[in-house]
């Protein structure tokens, strides 16, 4: 009995020993990347040197350049291109001009074509427009309600969600399926209102999708910010609003050779396990892609400064990997996971950061129950860094493959998300708008949860 | 026995009924400010058509204007003004010059004095700079080491607190007390770094006392920027500086008579206990006083609105109030507490928004360790609405003389802290780095939490 309560109180006092130890390098991380942090100044380069970066294009291959000379200045054992074919979606010249009322004169407003959505030609797309507010409503409308006319989808985001995915995730529908489900009704044209939480007039673009299956006609897909989707609400309900489309984007049809960008901490004692965590380093061709996603990129690079100029050794491999092609494709995704597969790769587990570098708020996961449980055990080490949220089931669109091919258990950064869906996708996404700190906070909470997984597992 | 087992599934039942009741009304009170909230709206005419409002200032008597006209717009049942007399500290011209090494020219930087700070009567002040990194250091030197001299106080707020109030705590002596501490060596006149955690250039000001226990002589005060403050420490690692201040500042002899701003929902079943939830109304002279603190004052305004637009009728009764003279004397907060004393009103709590209108994550408690106990119960009811943090020990400043004159249990809006002091009391603090959702939600928390205590009490 004496030698089981020994042995018993010589399990507690190691589970505490641990338990301080593991404090201390928490403290030791946060410590690091808040007070020598090359985040903020590498996202800075990678804003305004490089800019808003969409797949395909020649800046986006001027971000590989300074994604893999990020990953070797930040210390990383190995460097190297993973090679992936991506789509170029190119957007031109367009324009966007309303007629409010019979006698008035057309006046110019601020849109957005789609990411994917075939322009006009670069000629004039005249009609009268029809206001919907869902695909109901659409879809109940007598068969020639919106024949040669423009359809404006007026959904507005939800703001009654306090986690603002969830408002995005209720609404982003109606981005990415109108034109096919308006076109099947005959329409020439669709003008959506933004995804936006925004109290502005800042357009969104983003991600649309021609479903063959509702129609063969693709029809072009324009987004306006809030207010001028006010104005356009006010003036379809009080009688006749016509518009004129001009827009000249088209997908190429040849994939341009691109790459994934990995940097990685060869682990000491398995090696052969790998803990990835990405972001991703293409764009949209606005703004800056500054939150989105570049804040993510950055956070990823720094995790390996922040282990090599602490001296950690970890036990796995931590790869920091730059997906490319997010926005438009995965095909990144789609090539790590292709990748790890034919090398026979040994993956604990793939961690994104693509919601934004605001403060951290939890850590989501996309695994057994069991694996979750043992995490959330974690929770308390996590508390004095802000990070209190381990229920969101989080993992992020690049990694989404590693699960779905390979079944790695996935988790992902949830950062506080209030700001997220003012500013994602449009112009305004650019350096000034990403805060130094809350972008730190975001790499220190990444670098402390791989740095637990790495010593522990799952 | 099976009477006492019914018995008790009825209080568990009842108990579930409750807590269902309570996590109903949470969600009303969120809908309602989320997608009808004012606050928003009334900081931008609070910031746009008032701007900063220093006590005893025209802007602030236009401000309290403002005020009361929010109030009623809001649906109180009573509004009034309780006076106050404040000081009127005024700014004037200021310029600071600095020559980096013998041979240059001086050149202007940007800076500020620091409030309640004199002036230099409006004359240079001319003398070489003495840079020093502690008061431990100022009074280790040799006597006359900074005799005749400006003393530049090169304290960095430290970046390593992930709660950045703990930050600012640590460092704002330094503002508060240099003067006098400098003055009692010899110096003429002191130039700091800003308490400021951010990566840019805005000085910023803040609350000066002069300590006559420590000098008798009172010299001026100015504040620099991070950059500039950067540039200072290189040039005074190298070499002789010399800096060139001058100043109109002064606190006007006479008082001002002011007031404070105070609007009531009565309470139906217990109208006599007061729950009070207020932010200052005054505000530093430069930028627009947005976060620090239009962001509380409009805060509070806004639960009025929420009660009256859901139709609650509390228990008790509900007063949001804008105190005057927060930052340089807490006026305001005296004749609030002196009044409920002499009216002999009965308080049950007093709560405070004065830490920036970002997305909150808590409430902080000064109140006996059963009341925090039975608060904390209802930890689940916020969850959903990412409050976690209830372990601050946060009131308020205005709210603090309710506590030591009449004992009365207070609590705080914790926030998300990590831009706050990028902005605080500085030209950079205006309506455009308010986020409209960060703002809705903390009334929202505010709401919710006087909600429960005027149902359920301490």
């Amino acid at each position: 009995m004496k030698f089981r309560l020994a042995f018993f109180f010589c399990i507690l006092l190691t589970v505490k020993i641990a338990a301080q130890e593991d404090s201390l390098m928490f403290r030791k991380i946060s410590d690091e990347i808040l007070l020598h942090g090359q985040c903020y100044n590498n996202l800075r380069v990678l804003c305004k040197t490089v800019g808003n970066r969409i797949s395909g294009s020649p800046a986006a291959a001027k971000a590989v350049i300074w994604g893999e000379q990020a990953m070797r200045a930040a210390g990383a054992d190995n460097v190297w291109l993973q090679p992936v074919d991506v789509p170029y979606w190119y957007r031109g010249k367009e324009s966007l001009a309303l007629k409010f009322g019979a006698k008035a004169n057309y006046k110019q407003v601020v849109a957005l074509s789609l990411g994917n959505s075939e322009g006009t030609g670069g000629k004039p797309l005249e009609a009268e427009v029809v206001m919907v507010h869902s695909f109901d409503e659409l879809k109940a409308m007598p068969d020639n309600a919106v024949k040669g006319k423009i359809v404006f989808f007026n959904y507005r985001f939800r703001q009654d969600f306090v986690f603002t995915f969830e408002g995005y995730g209720d609404g982003v529908k109606y981005r990415w399926a109108s034109p096919s489900i308006a076109a099947a009704k005959g329409a020439i044209g669709v003008i959506i209102r933004s995804m936006s939480t925004g109290e502005d007039d800042y357009p969104h673009t983003g991600g649309m999708h021609y479903m063959d299956s509702v129609s063969k006609i693709k029809i072009p897909e324009m987004a306006l910010g809030n207010y001028t989707a006010d104005t356009l609400e006010r003036y379809c309900l009080k009688g006749v609003v016509k518009a004129k489309m001009q827009s000249e984007c088209y997908n190429k049809p040849d994939k341009v050779h691109s790459y994934n960008v990995i940097g990685e901490i060869k682990g000491t004692e398995l090696p052969e396990k790998i803990i990835t965590v990405g972001g991703h380093l293409d764009s949209w061709d606005v703004g800056e892609g500054a939150q989105d996603d570049g804040a993510g990129c950055v956070q990823s690079i720094e995790i390996l400064r922040a282990f090599k100029a602490l001296g950690i050794k970890p036990k796995c491999t931590i790869r920091a990997v730059l997906f490319m092609n997010e926005e438009n494709g995965c095909k990144g995704g789609e090539a790590y996971a292709d990748s790890a597969i034919s090398k026979k790769e040994n993956h604990l587990i793939a961690i994104e950061t693509d919601a934004g570098g605001f403060t951290p708020r939890g850590i989501g996961f996309v695994m057994s129950d069991e694996q979750k449980d043992r995490l959330k055990k974690y929770k308390n080490l996590f508390l004095p860094y802000g990070i209190y949220e381990f229920n969101h089931d989080e993992g992020g669109s690049d990694i989404g493959p590693m699960k779905a091919k390979l079944n790695v258990p996935l988790a992902g950064l949830v950062p506080d998300s209030q700001r997220y869906f003012d500013i994602h996708h449009t112009r305004n996404d650019v350096f000034e708008n990403v805060n130094h700190r809350e972008l730190k906070l975001g790499s220190v909470a990444l670098a402390q949860f791989i740095w637990l997984v790495s010593k522990y597992g799952l």
